[in-house]
Parts: C-alpha cells; structure tokens; sequence
C-alpha cells in the first residue's frame, strides 16, 4: 500500500471529501443491528431496517435534503441543483443487510452519498442539476426473495403488486412490514428524469487487493447463466458390484464438475463458471450412487462467449451421456444478460481515479448490485473500492477508511463533472 | 440359460432336494412380513421377525430336528448324527430382511438347510455327523447396528454384554426386544466344535448373470478399507472471485473421485472403489464450496494390493495438497481384512457343482456375510447363485426356483462329503 499512499500527498489542494466524517458516519450506522462478531444484521423492513432508515432520513434531513419516499420504500434524499426541474444526478445503494452481513457492503454507498452533500455543502457548491442519495428498498433478497427488489421494482422489472405480496418465512407480507416501519411512500416510481446514476461499492472480490489498486473502474456486470444438471446411473451395492457393471452418477457428476472449472479457465479473461451445489442418492457409504444433482453458474461480461460457455458444458454432457450408460437432464434455470455501463459515466469514474492520483483498474462486476438494473432505465456507472481479503456477506467484512474516502472523492468528482 | 436347463437334463437318478418344496416353503415365508411391492420387511427382533423365527422353529420340528436357543438368539435346529458328541456340520443364514428387502437375502441360505434335512428324511440317509441348521439373528443391521450381529457375537467378535444394550433409534435395547418375541436363549455361545459352515446366499451382485453361471463358488471375502476425506478450500462469492484466486473444495473432491474410480479399475482383477457419500458447505448455487466432505469405499481380495489402492489414494491426496491451496485430511475409519475361504470347503461346493453339471465359476465375495465371520473360528464355504439383474436389498430382489434348487442340491452335496 506505500504506494498507494505516497500518491495522496500531490491531492492536498484538490476538493476532497472529509475522511473522519466519513468514517465516523460509517462507524454510527454500524452500531444499529451490530452483531457479536463485528457486523451488522439489517434484514429488509425489519426494525433495524427501519432503525437504519430513520438515522440517514435524519442525517440527510439536517444536511438540508428534502426527503421523500417511493410505492416501494426506496428513499431519496433530494439536494436542489440550480435547474429545478432539470434532470436529476443519483447516487446510492441500500442500508440492508445479509443476517450475517458486514458494515461496508450498501451502507458505502449511501452513507459517501451523504458525504458527497456535505462537502458540497461546507464549500458553497451549488451544481447545475438536483442531485438525489436513493436508499434502495431489500437489495440484499435475504429476507424477501428475489435480490434488488426495490431497484429492480423502480425499473419495472418487478411488478410492484406482487413485490408488495412477498412474504418472508414468518408469512409476514413486504407491503405490511413496509406499512408497520412507516417507509410505504407515494412517490410513484421512476417519475423523474435521471442523467446520470453512479454507485459506489466494495468489490466483494480480491482483484482490487491483489493488483493492489485503490480504485475499481466498473466497466459493466457479467451476464449469468444457471442450469440445473441430473445425472442419473444405477444405485447398487459397492462390494459385489464389479467396476466394469458400475452406473456411477457421482463418478459422472465428477467429470462435469471438472469440465466446468475447465471452461471457466478456458474462456480468460473474464470467465467465471462454478458448481456450488451437490447432492446425491442414495448418499450411503457403500452404495454406488445412482442420482446425482449439481447446479452450474457460469459467467462472462461478453454474451457471445457466455452463451459458447453454456455450449461447452452442454456439449460436454451430451458426449458423456453418449459414451456411457448414463442419462444426464440439463435444465435452464436463469438467464441475465451482461450489462455494458455508459461510457461517460465510464470515463467520469476513471477520470476522478486520475484526477486524485489513485491507482486504478477497469474491472467488471461479478455479483448484482442496484446499478446493473439502474442501467438499464439511465447512464449509469459504478466505482470499485478493495475489501479485505475480497470477503464480503460476512460480519468480518472490512475496508480501510483510506479507500472508503477515496471511492467518495472519486464519486464527487463523478457527480461534480456530469 | 439353454446351456444350463440342457445340462440339468443328465442327473435324474442323482440325490436331488425337492425343488418345488423348497420354493413352496421360500414363498411361504415370504408372506411374513410381505410389503406391498413384493418384498419383505423383517426387521431384526421385530414381530414380523418373531413371526419368521416361530415358522422356521415349527417346519424343523415337523422335520425332526431339537431346537435350542443361544444367548443372542441365534436358532439352532440340530439333525442327530450317528456320532452323537461328534463335531457338527452347520449351515444357515438369517431371516431378518432390510426395511424394504427382497424374499431371498438369507431367507434362502436358512429354508435350503431345512429342505436338505427333509431330502435326508425321506430318503432315510443318516449322516455321521450331526447337522444343525442355523438361524443367525440381525444380519441386516437395519434396525441394531452394526451388521452380522448374531455371528459375530457367536465367534466372539462382539462382546454379548453390548449387543444386548444396543438401542434401536426409539430407544428399545436389543436385550428387551429379544426377551419381548422369545428368542432369549440360554445355549452358551460357540458350545460346539463345528467340522464345517457352508451358507448358500443369492450373489447380490451381476457376476453370475452375466457370465451365464449356476453357481458361483465362493473362495473367500474381499478385505475392505473406509476412510473419510475433508477437503478444505475457500468459501467465497462465484461472481467476483476470478478463476486463478479460487479455492473450490468440491473442484479438488471431483479429482479425488475420479481417482478412486481410476484405482478401482487399475487393480482388476478383484478391486472395487467407490465414493458413496458426499457432503459439501455451503451448497449453494452462487457460492464457491469451502469444504467438501467425501466416503471412500475400497475393496480387494487381496491384502497386499488393497493396501497399495490405500496408498494410491493417499498420495494422489498428498500431491493433491501439495500443488493446490487446499488441506487435505484423511481418516481411516475402518477396516476389515480379506477373507480366504478353507480349502476343502471350496473343493467341497466345486465338486457339488461338477456333480450336478452346473455351470459354475469361482468368486469373491464383495459384500459381508455370517459366514464372514465363521470363517473365523471354523472351515467354512458359501455357495452363490444368480439374483437377476444383481438386484438386491431391493423389494424386486428376485432369483429363479431352478437357481435355488441348484444351490441347493451344491449344499446337499456339500454336505454329504464333508
């Protein structure tokens, strides 16, 4: 990190974020749903949601935002910008948490939002255009499913009835626990125009860590696809069965399992392709298995070689299922596209990067996050900073207040320069 | 099977068992405890159990023979011989059945003995030697584990005072459910010098079939080795961690899977290798697996190279380790030595084959059986005949009534010649 360090010396006269007050705003919020371990539990809607909400509407509130809140329980926190009907600049991410979620990962974003608008503030910066924190509404899907609910939502890529309807496994439904921690807002989705949205996270990754840059350049977010695979042999008894008779599922399942990680070194860079889940039957000792089911989730920003990656595995499987007497079912299960971000809102990241001496790295997002649906509605753009050991969904989760304040100047200088 | 019904065609005048009663009394048992799909479920000490023991006791009174009773409630129905203190000639299986087992596994080895002993009766033959049928309790292990418990406490492998304290999964001890059905004998164990053991079994495995064999002569029992493998990687995120910074678990467990499976075909003739059990964390779709959990299951007849696949496999773990960021851990759980079956016992079954022009090969045992553990303490041989299609511990378990008449005339023989 020393040179990391030795670059900030040159920035002293440059318009900067307060570190401290950052830090300090970071540290505050954590203490609400602070777990044992050092994290935060904030589950969508719960009382600590609500708890959470209500320190930021405060804040906000006092750094002289007007607040108003969505049909779906996103808040926004409105600074006015010389055009008062103009086009709005939005930054932000969610204040929600995994059950065993870390300080950083959402909080980040809101919370260098809300920094933004007090160094603006503190140095009599007026901007062109409004500009708008927005807390998004159960980003995280833990308590609610699916993820990103309250972006995906202002979107229109969910219906706001149903989301509304969702229950948590309690049968607790989202429109009544929205109602119960007072966030059931009027404000109808999406009513404004949005000329820039910018998001500023922890990358929930080790790249940044170990190409030891301070700044990630998000130039986009990978597409996904996820299968579900069956493989199907014959269950029979591990001793009298001889090798040459044998139907193993799980010796079959192994070879796909392989053949994934093969693919997703072959299709470098960018290729991530995992198998995360197994199960089998009759999953005894010594009984050869006759059924095995592993889910696959492969990955790429490119949506050519995605899809030559779905191929691949396919392809793979059906020789299988030729050469030996095994039946293999593979099921499509989910399909989202990659995501280019806008290539102003691209150079006005890297740019701050520049402008602050940072060392910094284009990279494209692994994990969904609100701006990959943002996207898809407005010119969006998002800003990478390391995490420890690229842990994240964690109550270790950590990042250094150095580099939460240098993703801040880097997203004011986004906004300032829009 | 032409090759075979033409060759029983020459040993008409022979001494042959009757191969309808036998049949007769096979299906008769059957219906003790039958299950819907037409198999059997007689747990070990359960009334369907007490009701399988009581018609076995009452057709070996009808057929002559004293019943006494040992310790753990093993049935023996003794046939007097013209020595009357002379060492036995014993013979037998079990009667109890897996919670949805077939009408032979066992059922056979024990209603082949009676059906010899009638075949002796009605052709007025009297052996020098007395014969005793046995009847060995809970060779399943289904409800009392572990398996082969009858026997092995017989040949002292097991120590009575525990078996009898073992609990089934509601808390019942073995002791109470043996006094609760009236199998609690007060014959010392092993009392007896026993000159020779033969159990005629159905294979439980394809060999037979699929070499169009009669009967398979058994020569003794594969030696087995288990272990349980902890492979420990990294749990992280499937969307930001790249490919090169990974450490999956379940990637490094397909490898170890893969290499038993190439052991086990390395060492043919005789080997057999199987992970049977698997057990990842967190198993989840989008999450790389941190720890995977596998069973290894190795088999050989020979002691010698059963140990070489043992030391196969740990070094593949070794190397496994040593060239990946992973940690390897390796338990021996367990191990059982192979089983060479005695030479005139052998000699004895081949000859009764040859007497018949059975079609016959010789084999190893792959899975445990009571004769196992006689071996133990006294000469012993066990016959084999076909299951179709080697399905077993299965309620469509099934073998012909031409099969079981066949091996039953090779223990006839047997027996005879002892």
């Amino acid at each position: 990190m020393n040179a990391r360090r030795a670059m900030k010396n040159s920035k002293s006269k440059k318009l900067s974020i307060n570190e401290a007050r950052l830090w300090d705003s970071l540290m505050e919020m954590a203490k609400v749903g602070a777990t044992e371990k050092g994290g935060n539990c904030r589950l969508a809607l719960s009382t600590e949601d609500k708890n959470g909400r209500d320190l930021f509407v405060k804040w906000s509130t006092e750094a002289g935002c007007d607040i108003s809140i969505d049909e779906v329980g996103n808040i926004f926190a409105l600074r006015k910008g010389k055009q008062k009907n103009g086009p709005i600049i939005m930054t932000g991410s969610h204040l929600d948490t995994q059950p065993t979620g870390g300080r950083f990962d959402g909080v980040l974003g809101v919370l260098a939002g809300l920094e933004v608008i007090k160094t603006l503030n503190e140095n009599n910066i007026s901007t062109d255009l409004p500009l708008e924190i927005v807390c998004w509404t159960n980003e995280e899907g833990s308590r609610f499913s699916p993820a990103m609910m309250g972006s995906g939502t202002f979107v229109n890529k969910f219906n706001l009835k149903e989301v509304l309807a969702k229950k948590d496994i309690t049968g607790l439904t989202f429109g009544d626990e929205l109602r119960r921690i007072g966030y059931a807002g009027c404000r109808p989705l999406n009513e404004k125009k949005i000329q820039a949205y910018f998001e500023l996270h922890i990358e929930q990754g080790p790249l940044l860590e170990e190409r030891n840059k301070t700044i990630g350049v998000v130039t986009g977010a990978q597409g996904q696809r996820w299968h579900e695979i069956t493989i199907i042999g014959r269950e029979s008894h591990a001793g009298p069965t001889p090798m040459h008779l044998r139907q193993d599922a799980l010796v079959e399942a192994s070879k796909i399992i392989q053949e994934v990680n093969r693919i997703g070194n072959k299709y470098q860079p960018g290729a991530c392709a995992t198998v995360g889940l197994i199960e089998i039957s009759p999953n005894s000792r010594n009984v050869i298995p006759g059924q095995a089911f592993i889910t696959t989730d492969l990955r790429h920003p490119d949506d050519k070689i995605l899809l030559q990656m779905d191929q691949d595995m396919k392809n793979f499987c059906q020789q299988l299922q030729n050469e030996n007497n095994i039946k293999i079912e593979i099921e499509d299960l989910w399909f989202s596209p990659p995501i280019q971000f806008h290539k102003n809102c691209i150079t006005l990241v890297e740019s701050g990067a520049k402008f602050h001496d940072y060392p910094f790295c284009n990279m494209v997002s692994g994990a969904g996050h609100d701006a990959v649906y943002l996207a898809r509605i407005a010119p969006t753009g998002m800003i990478f900073i390391p995490c420890e050991n690229g842990i994240s969904h964690n109550e270790i989760e950590n990042a250094s207040s150095a580099d939460c304040a240098a993703g801040t100047n880097v997203l004011l200088h986004s906004i300032l320069n829009t």
